[in-house]
């Protein structure tokens, strides 16, 4: 079971900032990685279909005999996370809680920003699962009562970050979208997709330097690192087997997927039909 | 067969432009219209990935018992058109060949651009049919050797319409698309892609305004007009029923949709699955 690979999956290959943080923190760990990229994007969808779709992603996967679940995806985390772990043998882990506990140690104010695709952020999933933590806090520590949470949506980040596009008309999108934030007053904002840290100098100008921006690769890496230590199931193998399947364009996708590796991608890409 | 409906399928809602001029040339035809709004954009994918998406449309349209198949999306058009004609009892037209005829009437010097997804200028439809058009019209007329086509890309072009975002951003990234148009000397350009006449007004301005603009909306409905006058199939009866279905989103994709019938949609919009 140790040796067994984590599953990872994505609308697209988004979720490969993950995997970057993943192999960084969990460098013996083999990996199993599925991008959806003859459907992504999956966060301009409505749920009931976004969920059907995440669990042909999550029959896959398993098919690898994989040891645990990573849902590298917060438009899959945020709608369709109970929906996997019903049909899952198992742990299920997504981004939202990893990145929530990030920001909340991160903020001081507890006024929080979270960006997202039209699905994360209509599914309120930031918002609920942060008041569910608000409230336990709340009997340890008075300061957490005043946590308060804005969310806009940008629903054109994840083609433009696709498209590899870094010019003036992103900082005039961007500032359409997260200019409103300066008055606010939040000082943490969450990066509420795995594509968007590919935008975020273009983000970090339209909200103000003082706006520390958190997102879901880091938090989730080390949030997995720490399931695996506490369940038992670190890999004891050194040469880890990682593999990387998409359902479209293989080509394209590599080009795209070695960037976010600055040309050292950790591995082949194989097309795959999920039926 | 007379008062069979056309049968009209896209990858979204870009082919309702082709719709409305259908609604505008032949008022009493009775309409089935298919559009994948849970798999859009088809533009970015695969030829393989493409086929296999569109003869699931096929199917789904054909069981509606139509007299004619449009294939109102230049991406599916493009990459696809024998596979669909070899499955369909039924005549099938694609938005191509009519589009190409318009360019052909327009242009005097027989410099024509082309511009669409990446799937529809990477399979050369516009070029490989327009030099078939050109060796046939050689011998008639010495003009037509002269036929040069320059095409390009706009793979952004699709999300930009489809969030129905007007500003300077979008005047930027056309732009950058466009701009090489100026040094070319066409003086006909071929909007190919049914989304893309909804950006009409930046396309302009970033070509000039001595290049005339050929969408695909009016020469294929006047070519469907003459196909069906041609066959003896024109409708008979006077109320037809107009049916549009969509693979998910029907709430925000009618939204969408009723902008491009300025706030009279003829008809509702329901969701459906297609396996």
């Amino acid at each position: 079971m140790n040796d067994s690979p984590i599953g990872i999956f994505d609308s697209g290959i988004g979720g490969l900032t993950v995997v970057k943080e993943i192999i960084r923190l969990l460098p013996k760990e083999p990996i199993i990685y599925l991008g959806d990229t003859a459907r992504v994007p999956y966060g301009t969808r409505d749920k009931e279909t976004i969920t059907r779709f995440a669990l042909e992603l999550t029959k896959f996967v398993l098919k690898k005999k994989v040891k645990i679940l990573v849902v590298a995806c917060n438009t899959i985390s945020a709608t369709s996370l109970p929906e996997i772990q019903k049909v899952s043998p198992v742990p299920v882990m997504g981004v939202i809680i990893p990145t929530i506990n990030e920001a909340l140690e991160s903020s001081r104010t507890l006024r929080i920003g979270v960006i997202g695709t039209r699905a994360t952020i209509n599914s309120k999933a930031y918002e609920k699962t942060l008041s569910i933590k608000d409230t336990r806090q709340q009997r340890g520590s008075p300061k957490t009562a005043r946590l308060k949470i804005v969310s806009v949506t940008c629903p054109l980040f994840v083609p433009l970050a696709e498209e590899g596009l870094q010019n003036d008309a992103i900082q005039i999108i961007s500032d359409g979208y997260l200019a409103g934030f300066k008055k606010t007053k939040i000082d943490t904002l969450i990066l509420g997709c795995t594509h968007y840290p590919i935008l975020k100098k273009f983000i970090q100008k339209s909200v103000g330097k003082n706006i520390r921006l958190i997102d879901s690769a880091n938090p989730t890496a080390k949030a997995l690192k720490n399931l695996l230590e506490e369940k038992g199931l670190l890999s004891i193998g050194s040469v880890p087997s990682r593999k990387f399947f998409v359902t479209d364009a293989p080509e394209r996708t590599y080009k795209i997927a070695n960037l976010f590796f600055d040309g050292n991608f950790p591995g082949k890409l194989e097309k795959v039909r999920l039926r």
